[in-house]
């Protein structure tokens, strides 16, 4: 049945990472192309821990676009998505006309998408899944239209901090100065082999309340903060600078005293917000506290800390002081359930608290104040999964089920 | 007993006001003469409410200087106190070399001192007192003394912020540019009769952990917060002229939006400092929503909230305002005990506080997140207490009783 198979539709599996920002990215100088108003670097989560999985499927027999998100069909009008499909067949189209090879080889153009997404973190979690979602729905698409080269530039479109999850390793996202935004895209600093002992907790704090998104957030802080606008101009460029010689050098203490003022202030912009916003809750500044006390003790700085536009705390460290710093946190934020589920991700030995330590920070434990941690490190760009087994589109080209 | 007579002590008691800054003062640019980087403004509070009362004894049968805070001795060599010291009886010895009468006929200037301060508010309710006692002492020094003229240069060599708390009303304290800092003194930009509407409340918060003191603090935020000498430089000159204006008009609306974005200013460049300073904790947090929330509900600007370091609100608003606000914040403050003790100071009617608001505000009430409530407004600067019954200090110089 020739026609049959013809209708069959090609799919396409991908996975993309999370990244967390090291110097934050906060304010937009164009909404629509979502350009923004000072460059940002970010470390790239390995996606053993944390990933999206996008799967596309292109057929002459869909009737339309569709969408699912962690099995739910979702309303694919909305506009960020819209501008992330037709840049992709914009450039689709422009290789078919420059006589491209593979893209004309590839699927028709006017052909209809279904595309399915899953995280494999719960959005519970309250982690930033957009950077991934977008980075992985534009690199499947691109693969499925047969388009390659820079995509960061259509990721950035999606969601701005998606740019740097093309990437892997440690990425910054210059921000350019071109009014189409051509020039604002992200880069590669160092993969994600440059530095190995560097090791990502992210620890999943519980929230009581849903905090302001980062869109509405960052558009408020840019209309009222007089604190944002000096910051983007007059901090960020020199802090740039050292963040990516801190990493090239692997100089810890470096990388880890930036990460820390980078984050507070831009936290400090959200409260000089008007109306302010507050993302960082009791916990959180438990968190910090522990982290500059531990370091304190420690004599140099062996832990930094890193929050979002959420109540997660993202913590920097090297591998050989993973046990210690974990105990700790065990210690100050005693876990309901028992000892073990309490850490997924990367294995971490059991360590012995000294009670010196314990005494010597000082602060009042926050029985179930952080629910697990995701021990992580830094890892590789978006990949394309070979398996077919693993596509999320039955080859009717349907979720294939419950995801 | 002529010889008898002599040696007995003169005595002079003063009372002096607490005053709250609605543009902050936080960062010095010389820390002995404590000179700061920016100009501050201030609203005196009501001595009826808030006062520090001292009494200053001379007598040239006084072996040494000698000082009692709050019914306690205390070691008089504290470096700011032997400024303010210093100052005044340099003061008066130029006044008597000179040749002014009054110095002249006053007290010897090598007699020693007996200096006897307390509080009507408790020290745990973690109002700032330095500001009513450095100025209470200077007032009371100069008068013991026999000193006139500008003193808020001598206060603010106790606590910077005292030098407001010498005039009543609505104060500034002009940063002066000079380096010996004679220019750098507070002046009454208009008296506590000027805005007889406005009330300002004291919401005084339960705080779990003594939070790090404003000297330290300041200095390490001018040490290491890059948005504080922006702030400084670039936003306050013009805050200054803004909020001038507003209390000149008593345009409550620019008078409490300006309050508002300088408090979160300052607590920014706090949370910029490194490591960070906490001042705002969340029950903070909540009263910040709760002020703008309730805002928004009335689609004006009724209520303007202000912190400084430590955990307390300042709430300003106006008389019209105050039932259904206090009742607002026992709704989502429900206090421990009964209604009544809850609210201290000027009496606040009762209020029906409308279904449709509580909904609109949609936060979860914390109990006993605030212990109780000062109910005030503007008030004068110090004034000599007439009625020698009210002196701390007895005929012999040393503390009536244990105050």
């Amino acid at each position: 049945m020739p026609e049959d198979s013809m209708d069959k539709p090609s799919i396409v599996t991908c996975t993309a990472p999370v990244n967390i920002a090291v110097i934050k990215y906060w304010g937009k100088r164009d909404e629509d192309l979502i350009l923004p108003i000072n460059s940002s670097m970010s470390v790239t989560l390995h996606q053993d821990q944390l990933k999206t999985t996008t799967t596309v499927a292109i057929s002459r027999s869909f009737q339309e676009d569709r969408l699912w998100l962690n099995g739910k069909e979702e309303d694919i009008t909305h506009q960020r998505l819209q501008s992330c499909l037709r840049e992709i067949r914009r450039l689709a189209r422009k290789r078919r006309n420059d006589g491209d090879a593979r893209a004309t080889d590839s699927v028709g153009l006017s052909h209809k998408v279904h595309i399915c997404s899953v995280n494999n973190f719960p959005t519970a979690a309250g982690l930033a899944s957009s950077a991934a979602g977008f980075a992985c729905l534009v690199y499947t698409l691109a693969q499925a239209f047969g388009v390659e080269g820079e995509l960061s530039g259509i990721a950035r479109q999606g969601s701005g901090s998606a740019c740097r999850s093309m990437y892997g390793g440690f990425v910054q996202w210059i921000m350019g100065s071109k009014e189409d935004g051509k020039d604002s895209v992200a880069q590669q600093v160092e993969p994600e082999s440059h530095w190995p002992e560097l090791r990502i907790l992210v620890l999943v704090a519980s929230s009581e309340r849903k905090p302001i998104g980062s869109t509405s957030g960052m558009q408020t802080s840019v209309q009222t903060s007089l604190l944002l606008q000096h910051r983007a101009d007059a901090i960020v460029p020199r802090r740039m600078v050292d963040m990516i010689e801190a990493v090239r050098k692997k100089d810890f203490p470096a990388f880890a005293e930036l990460t820390m003022k980078d984050s507070n202030q831009f936290h400090a912009t959200c409260l000089d917000t008007h109306p302010p916003i507050f993302y960082l809750n009791s916990v959180s500044q438990q968190i910090i506290h522990l982290v500059h006390r531990y370091n304190k003790y420690c004599g140099e700085t062996r832990v930094a800390y890193s929050f979002d536009a959420g109540p997660n705390a993202v913590i920097f460290t090297l591998q050989q002081f993973v046990p210690e710093f974990v105990q700790l946190v065990q210690h100050f934020f005693p876990p309901d359930r028992n000892g073990e589920d309490f850490i997924k991700g990367l294995p971490v030995k059991g360590a012995a608290l000294p009670m010196e330590l314990k005494q010597n920070i000082g602060l009042e434990p926050v029985p179930k104040g952080i629910n697990y941690i995701i021990s992580t490190k830094a890892g590789p760009g978006p990949r394309v999964v070979d398996d077919p087994s693993e596509h999320l589109l039955s080859a009717e080209g349907l979720p294939k089920k419950t995801v």
